[in-house]
């Protein structure tokens, strides 16, 4: 069932950031992704997109905790214990983070963008344009989700 | 600047389908997501999200296809030949799949979801919760990945 034991990635790039700490998850953000210079060539047409969906590599995430099965989301202890799968957490057993970020603009290699909440050093292992197909209207998600999305629309 | 040079990834579970071919871009299609044993307990709460975003490995991607920078969407001559990071197709430095799934139901170690465009046997890296955040309204799309969503809708 499992034959494929293991499987081999190799960063296509960096991302860069003067965000530190909880700065990084400010939306409005503006990092840049420097791409391999052997790469460049792959962007081309990219800024035809306004979105792209960046796949990154949780750098910090040590391997031990890759084995984490359930977290409070946040690690808060009023919210129920739930699977990572449930969860967003980094600590994932392949910590792979996936973001929507905007696409400001693109100069060889470097691709600046809005809203990537990745630290600065973070390997980048994807890029794919967004399209409405990567969305699905009316959503449902669980009571203890809504109750920390308000809290962010509204810090006390 | 790319001081990690491997990144290694583990499969969580494995996709199980009857649909072969092209019938696995059937956006209606049932698959199931058969995740290890081991990490069953990693699904608890998933059921409170009504979709999904699943990362997968694209197994049949030969390793010198990853070294592919340019690319026709889909083989047409007939559209711009573009940067593979500009396009969804699978030729990618780093195959990862990502598809927005319906979730249907879970049972055990294992979730029924719709509209997964995986083969069977594709390995599972990650499951990760839909929500808002993940969409962009107005995103912009160039021209020809206008014109193949237009030939998509009305197939002649």
């Amino acid at each position: 069932m499992f034959a494929q034991a293991e499987i081999v990635l190799k960063p296509i790039g960096v991302v860069r950031t003067a965000a530190v700490g909880d700065e990084v998850k400010d939306k409005t953000r503006i990092s840049q992704i420097v791409i391999r210079n052997e790469l460049a060539e792959a962007l081309d047409g990219i800024d035809g997109f306004s979105h792209l969906f960046v796949l990154f590599w949780l750098h910090e995430i040590p391997d031990e905790q890759r084995k984490t099965l359930k977290v409070h989301p946040r690690g808060r202890k009023d919210l129920p214990l739930l699977g990572i799968f449930a969860t967003r957490t980094m600590l994932r057993p392949n910590p792979v983070g996936l973001t929507l970020v905007e696409l400001v603009k693109v100069e060889g290699n470097v691709l600046t963008v809005r809203g990537l909440d990745a630290f600065d050093g973070t390997p980048v292992l994807d890029i794919k344009p967004f399209d409405h197909w990567d969305t699905a209207k009316d959503a449902r998600v669980p009571s203890w989700w809504i109750k920390l999305e308000n809290e962010k629309a509204q810090p006390s």
